[in-house]
């Protein structure tokens, strides 16, 4: 029931057109984007509190401006699709709906940030940002409903969880020695008293145990209590063993559960749309011929009519193509229903390129010549000579090690690195001979390649040009982050992109390494998911934590750097893990989401900003470390299961094949 | 073609009597449990070099006797099996082999272990120890073969690791800002040098990037380059993102996909040999029948046979019973085969236990009593004092965490206590009074209660008469490790397991709970792989690194305590993580399978050991982090979905049956 007359088709067609879409993609990113320039801009070389400098502030309207280009964009989007699902559908559609309040709510912001002046406190449309991401894709939409029909089964490992944690907390108070736990003694010294405050009182243990279920402080919270007894290492390890083995990974099964199926389901689903299309443009085509003349045959679709429409529609060229000429080579009968089905099979088969013809060349010298680089055993001996680069680069690195950077002699290398990039120029000169330029150009190893050597060369001619040619005791200084030299040898190391191209000749390694491409594809919603997170925690913690960590020395919190105790956020120096910019606050966030001393974090921002701010890093922990990691773990385990047994499948077909032929 | 005369017969039913069966178990346990007690015995109260004294050593003789009875037994275990399957059989059997050659080789080495009196330097026979674990289950050669068959998949992304982390290190080198990895400066303090070592030379940033792998040493390896740029931490991110979270997973989708339908494929095998072997007894029974008498009808067995068999057969009592009360149920006609096979179909019931009746008692008053006290209403009551005993319990501990010990009164909490100690004695009286002591006795939940109860009352006596009444200021003193009044509230915690009653209550834990039990069924056989890798490790780990953690002070290697850089092995104390006696072993490997801070660990070992001992630690990681948390890991999904499965099923088949009755 979408409508159906020629202005609607039309405004269809453009809707979907691939321009159209390319705009609505960029203005997401550009929105999205927008964080990094607003006011924390993030256009400072380094985040350290410590050497900061301050940033670059935009001048008021100017994200503003583009932010309301952005909008304007959003608005005629959803007043176009709304239009074309028409009232009733948009009624009953909550993405549109929600989609047509959160425009509503960001202008209402955007206005009310213009008449302050761009300097009001908190900017709402920011929290509402990724929502523009989510909507776009629907495949975002299904994997949120996915995890929202396994929240309730999480729910119950999570119950678990918690039940383990505080029996565990209580059992560690009651259990643990009491001179290790219950009061800091006035002798100690005050190290001594840094490290023995995992479980003074109960707030503080049931801390310790969380993050020890996450791992992170493992062998250290059971160092005091285990070097006075041995038997305190069971309790420990108990903890550990069910908590981190057995409830997590129960929680793994339970999303991978849901998950199972996803994509053999979505599959499914657009196979059957297909169907559908088909079937009604079968049911369109057909009455159009019928209506044109009483045919004698009963019911069918002319082969011209479908001819016509094939050229106006967008399909890929080689698939249509494919069907035109299977189209031509039928007789001039009325096509029935599953003959028209079936010309839509030539979709699922690969259309295999035809390569380009070889030159030919008349002379027999160059005959052999072509056949001998033209031969595989040529690629073989180009992968050699940059395995012979990567060594050559790998033992200098090693030799340079303990040589100061005043003494080296980058002499022999300089040397070689020339030979090597006139090798490759050689190397692709004589291919670009056997194989001809279009057939060398069809192949994207060999572009690749191409493009590794042309930059190569220019690297190193401007080497050259700037620190003349190589002679004993030549060393080329750096300028800037990267000298031209070390960039030189940069690209050298991209050469050993070219034996991922050995990775297909073995088969488990294919199989393995295909799974991982299929992934990268079938990734974007998943992607699509963390960036909307980020996004969101990131906007949160800015406004939360903003310049919650104050340089040492400026602070009396902060204790300056010799007196910080082992351990702890100061003598880490992790000041750069902050959240006075977006972007430093979406690194700190990947390290709290890597769980590995996220303990550290909890303690500073306990110390910097009050207790409560514990609640946004476990809760941050949950929704990353714990819910989005094993989302991509059900993903990769349901992307290689479908794999494997697609391969395992065909093997038995080829098995089956083979033994009915003999 | 096992041997079948009388001879062997009843040699078979005595081997695999429980008798018999579980003087096996008990040898193998007494075997592994030994090392222990050997030479570097475990039997100190720490194994923290700083305080340990000087262990127990055993005479030598008497772990020799012990070991020489269980080599023993298992002499007359091998030649029983041997004799048993026959020779033809037992030449093609490698693990009967390799069983024999085992034991023969521990003997060859215990012989010159007494020659030489208990002092030679290397007991090989340790180490095959595990064998005789692994041996004694089916299933855990099974799962042996499953890991052999992964084994190659495993080496492809293994491979794929390996050029990942080649790759970046390589990167690492040529990217990282050469101030921070290139050399020492000399005017740099001793704190900073010790920090910037990530990236000094090519094996050193080989192993910071492979424990950035475990994530281990997250973000303090990224902040020197990021706190300079933040573009660097791209690095760092593309990295953790391509190794831990793209290679590992798909290492534990491939282990995974080798184990599904483990489970099932077993449990398809356990049945199908019980059908061959209800077969062959049908076989066997009816030729005697034919031998006896010609009987007009065919071939059949008799039912008096039958059961003159059941009874000499060992099984479960209840099952024997069903299944003879069947047989007499039918008519005295011959058994035909299907018949006999369907008897059999009576194991896969549950038999549903009789509750014995409750006591009846006459007066009107007794009767409401026993209403009373026998309804649910009244667990649920029992349920609200034990949470309302452990709230009491947390409050305490809250209340006291800032009070002196010596200041503490714990006058309240001995009152409270003895008040919920005389409510549960009053709940398990009424309960034996309304239930009867039979049907008491029958519910496991009761009887846990009821031992809780006892235990709790003895305790809670004790107390009362070391400590007397509680009065004003009462305060009982710590004896020992735990004082009674200490175990008396431990005690209490337990109380806290009541609550895991209700868990069934609610559907979706109930499915998550008994996967846990059902896991914890299935695990013995991983159980027993991960305990022999243990022990191998362990005992590898006691020959190579037995001794060379010293305490601080006694070397001039270990620097003492307070100059100690922060982030050692010194400064953060692990003095109790060493390999100087199996049990302090055994907790060591733990540290390092747990993954966190086991840098601390390779660094460490790498001064007091030599270089080498890196080998040991990531071939320890592989095999137990890497691969048995995997394997794990797959177990549990197996189980989870297995379950799932199998309750959707029957929910499918209830919804169906619904659906036909209406």
């Amino acid at each position: 029931n979408h409508r159906v007359d020629a202005r609607s088709l039309w405004l269809y067609r453009w809707y979907y057109s691939s321009t159209s879409q390319w705009i609505l993609s960029f203005t997401t990113f550009l929105i999205l984007a927008l964080a990094f320039i607003e006011t924390p801009s993030s256009l400072t070389s380094t985040s350290d509190v410590r050497y900061r400098p301050a940033p670059w502030e935009p001048p008021c309207g100017l994200t503003e401006g583009v932010e309301a280009l952005c909008l304007l964009v959003f608005a005629a989007d959803v007043s176009v699709k709304s239009y074309l699902v028409g009232w009733a559908q948009f009624r009953k559609n909550p993405w549109l709906l929600a989609y047509l309040v959160v425009l509503l709510v960001s202008l209402l912001d955007w206005t009310v940030s213009l008449s302050l002046i761009c300097q009001e406190p908190v900017r709402v449309r920011r929290l509402l940002r990724p929502f523009f991401l989510m909507q776009s894709s629907s495949m975002m939409k299904k994997t949120l409903k996915c995890i929202r029909w396994s929240l309730p089964e999480m729910a119950s490992v999570g119950l678990l969880l918690a039940a383990h944690l505080g029996l565990f907390t209580v059992l560690a108070m009651l259990l643990l020695p009491c001179e290790k736990r219950c009061h800091v003694r006035s002798q100690d010294d005050r190290r001594d008293r840094q490290r023995l405050t995992y479980f003074r009182n109960l707030p503080e243990a049931l801390t310790s145990l969380l993050v020890l279920l996450t791992t992170a402080n493992s062998p250290d919270v059971m160092i005091p209590a285990y070097s006075k007894n041995r038997l305190y290492a069971i309790f420990f390890i108990a903890f550990t063993l069910i908590g981190s083995l057995f409830l997590m990974n129960l929680l793994t099964a339970v999303i991978y559960n849901q998950f199972r199926g996803y994509l053999m389901k979505s599959l499914q689903t657009s196979l059957l749309r297909r169907c559908l299309g088909i079937r009604a443009a079968y049911k369109v085509l057909s009455s159009m011929t019928a209506e044109g003349e009483a045919h004698p045959e009963g019911v069918g679709v002319k082969p011209q009519d479908f001819l016509q429409v094939l050229q106006k529609v967008q399909l890929d060229r080689d698939h249509k193509q494919a069907i035109a000429e299977k189209l031509r080579s039928r007789s001039g009968d009325l096509l029935s229903a599953d003959k028209f089905q079936k010309l839509f099979d030539e979709f699922d088969r690969r259309v295999i390129k035809e390569h380009p013809p070889r030159p030919e060349y008349q002379s027999p010298f160059l005959q052999s010549a072509q056949f001998l680089f033209g031969h595989h055993y040529f690629d073989y001996l180009g992968n050699l000579m940059a395995l012979g680069n990567l060594v050559t680069i790998c033992v200098f690195l090693v030799l340079d090690a303990d040589v100061l950077p005043e003494d080296r002699d980058d002499f022999v290398l300089g040397i070689l690195n020339c030979v090597f990039i006139l090798y490759y120029l050689l190397e692709m000169l004589l291919k670009v001979f056997a194989l001809g330029l279009r057939r060398y150009l069809v192949s994207s190893s060999n572009v690749f390649d191409g493009l590794l050597t042309a930059v190569l060369l220019v690297l190193e001619i401007s080497t050259l040009a700037v620190h003349r040619f190589p002679h004993p005791g030549w060393k080329p200084e750096a300028l800037g982050l990267l000298s031209l030299w070390d960039m030189t040898r940069l690209v050298n190391v991209f050469i050993a992109f070219r034996f991922l191209r050995i990775i297909p000749s073995m088969e488990l390694m294919a199989v393995v390494a295909s799974t991982i491409l299929d992934l990268i594809k079938n990734m974007r919603a998943f992607g699509g998911i963390l960036v909307g997170v980020y996004y969101i925690f990131a906007i949160i913690g800015i406004i939360l934590f903003r310049g919650v960590i104050v340089p040492p020395g400026n602070s009396s919190l902060a204790p300056d750097n010799g007196s910080a105790p082992c351990g702890s956020f100061e003598q880490l120096e992790y000041w750069t893990n902050n959240f006075d910019d977006f972007a430093a606050a979406l690194v700190t966030l990947w390290d709290v989401m890597v769980v590995n001393n996220w303990q550290v974090f909890l303690d500073a921002f306990r110390r910097y900003a009050g207790p409560w701010s514990k609640i946004y890093f476990v809760l941050w922990w949950l929704v990353s470390s714990v819910i989005w990691v094993n989302l991509l773990l059900a993903l990769i385990l349901e992307n290689f299961l479908h794999k494997w047994d697609r391969r395992s499948h065909l093997q038995s077909l080829t098995g089956d094949l083979e033994a009915t032929s003999e």
